[in-house]
């Protein structure tokens, strides 16, 4: 594999300044701007912004270019009061203040994290939820505790099914009048992913305290799984006897899966799926001369086999030149340098497979519901 | 208890003939008439149709006004090449041929069968689904076999959980795009259920073959849950490992439980809640002369306690006289004598408590969704 020439591809990203998301360590929801400079606005209030291509250029995202999934209004907390619990199925329920957590031994790592129905804007028909393009996925470096050396202290008794993380966030589900009473935002994680490695309960985002809109004063980052699973403002972890059957991994964030004999059964949402996007070019390009096509890559809980490349409609695919990842659970990236003989317009697919072989599909499978979008996407590119 | 004045009210009730529902043997749906003499229209195509008020005059409900509850096309079936597989975490896989089934000692017992959403249509705001008032409930003389007896052939393997009852009825959930590819109805009951002498297998439906619209030729019902888990048209038992997650009890037919720590965590509907409904008087009535309310009561798995009325909106109770029970999985029929002073509109409420108990809320608590409707629901008579 030859060295790339993107030489600063991995160095540290700058880490801008935050100017809308700073200072909201009361956890007071900002007021109400109608502008977020850089961003894609899919949804002002709560905001839910994504992240533009044009910022793809490095291993982490700045802070205020990591894409926004919140359910309900940022929760006023005050993190002189604020405590995480740890209850239910324990033998000794606990109770950390912030404090406490950051004097733990702190474990950081860069950890890629996608919405669960990023790319669903490309579902045909149109399915509800939010309309994510490319942009819902962003890498930071998270820094924190793992979650499993707090679950060592609340001691889960034999027979413990799932790990309920529950952030403070809390609401109404509007859009469905079958929805049940007011909720929090919360989901159940099986107990052996709780106790990984991946699972780390985070209170800084690229070396800075969380900003309120991702999670102020702590939240979960469970690598290698869609970020549904990723409760920002958490305040209680509740372990269970039986697998959880909360509204976030049930009515949302779940899919079917075809078991005992072929019948669909509800299924939550856990790993994120192999898959490749173009970063660049995003403009048109010249025929005749070589052009460099970038872009980010990504397999969940697997590594990132290979990346290949089709600019005839995936007749024929080219291996492109891949990163090495700065971490099982981050993305990479690749690049592959193309000339294109004539003018027109020319659709680019890029196709992820995952160390195990496990590739992105051609087609949406309907049993996915409006989750786990990693189908083929073309982009077509403007050839001059 | 004073003897009951309808002397008549435990005869055998008249089979009418059911002409649009007669010699569909062939599984064919029958042509699609606008008019379903006597019954209330809830959907025409699949047919859903609802018993009117007037109706209930019997422990048995006709043939022909007994409710219809379809989500599909009737099915083509032809009895001759029929058959029933039980499959799945069983040692022995086992088939049955209509013919055989019909050698075994059968059972015969009255039922009552309710909509898991009768009643919906009184829920304010309206939320998605049939709007059914009163009349999504009807109690026919089921004949058939138990299920137990076919378990006991297949000899499920230890760790068995739930049999899932599938129907040979499939489709699209077109009302909602984020639904699975195509699914048969289908529905798991947990293995303790299925075992129990409430769950039948029944091919004749008040002494004749059961009619194309009630699952020819062969249908569960489930005694003391609501009908969503009387599948029709059976060709398949499938017996699981784990509790099974199919969408008729994910996303349909389910509701918000609290437990662990009051989350909320989504529920199959499973036991019919008590209910009273009044049947007759549906006219004005002449003020100072007395009036005899009438009407039924169930409380699925539980036995009917008592039923009260209350003419003054709530305020005071007055107990019905209950007729005892022609089976402990069939409706009653209550009535009591009251004289109404003054001409004017009054509010009749009336309130059914379960043997344990369990009695008809006042208010609806939204994490029931769409089904279960029991709260009470006034009607208002005119004195006059």
């Amino acid at each position: 594999m030859p060295p790339l020439s993107r030489r600063d591809l991995f160095r540290s990203a700058p880490l801008a300044a935050v100017p809308f998301l700073a200072g909201r360590a009361a956890g007071v929801d900002p007021p109400k701007p109608v502008e977020f400079p850089g961003m894609t606005v899919r949804m002002h209030e709560p905001r839910n912004l994504e992240m533009p291509l044009t910022a793809l250029d490095g291993p982490l995202t700045p802070t205020d270019r990591h894409f926004v999934r919140s359910h309900f209004a940022v929760p006023k907390i005050d993190a002189k009061t604020w405590k995480l619990r740890i209850e239910g199925h324990v033998e000794t329920p606990v109770e950390f203040t912030l404090d406490e957590l950051k004097k733990l031994t702190p474990v950081s790592r860069p950890v890629t994290l996608e919405c669960a129905g990023n790319g669903r804007i490309f579902l045909v028909p149109q399915v509800r939820g939010l309309q994510w393009a490319f942009g819902g996925v962003g890498t930071a470096q998270w820094t924190g505790v793992p979650l499993a050396e707090l679950l060592d202290r609340a001691k889960p008794k034999a027979g413990a099914a799932d790990v309920i993380l529950v952030g403070a966030d809390k609401g109404s589900i509007t859009a469905d009048p079958a929805s049940p009473g007011p909720v929090n935002f919360d989901r159940g994680i099986p107990i052996e992913k709780a106790r990984k490695a991946d699972t780390l309960l985070a209170y800084a985002m690229n070396d800075a305290d969380l900003p309120a809109h991702h999670g102020f004063p702590l939240r979960a980052v469970v690598g290698g799984w869609y970020g549904m699973a990723a409760v920002k403002w958490l305040t209680r972890i509740v372990v269970t006897d039986k697998p959880y059957q909360g509204f976030w991994q049930t009515f949302d964030y779940s899919y079917f899966t075809r078991r005992d004999g072929g019948l669909p059964q509800l299924t939550p949402v856990t790993a994120v799926q192999p898959k490749a996007i173009l970063a660049s070019p995003t403009g048109p390009v010249a025929a005749g001369k070589p052009v460099r096509l970038f872009g980010a890559a990504w397999a969940g809980e697997n590594k990132v086999g290979k990346v290949d490349v089709s600019v005839d409609g995936g007749k024929t695919w080219t291996p492109a030149t891949v990163n090495p990842q700065p971490d099982p659970l981050a993305w990479t990236f690749w690049e592959l340098d193309q000339t294109f003989a004539r003018p027109g317009p020319v659709p680019v697919l890029a196709r992820c497979t995952d160390a195990r072989g496990n590739v992105q599909p051609d087609q949406r499978d309907p049993d996915r519901r409006s989750s786990m979008i990693n189908h083929l996407v073309p982009v077509e590119l403007m050839v001059k």
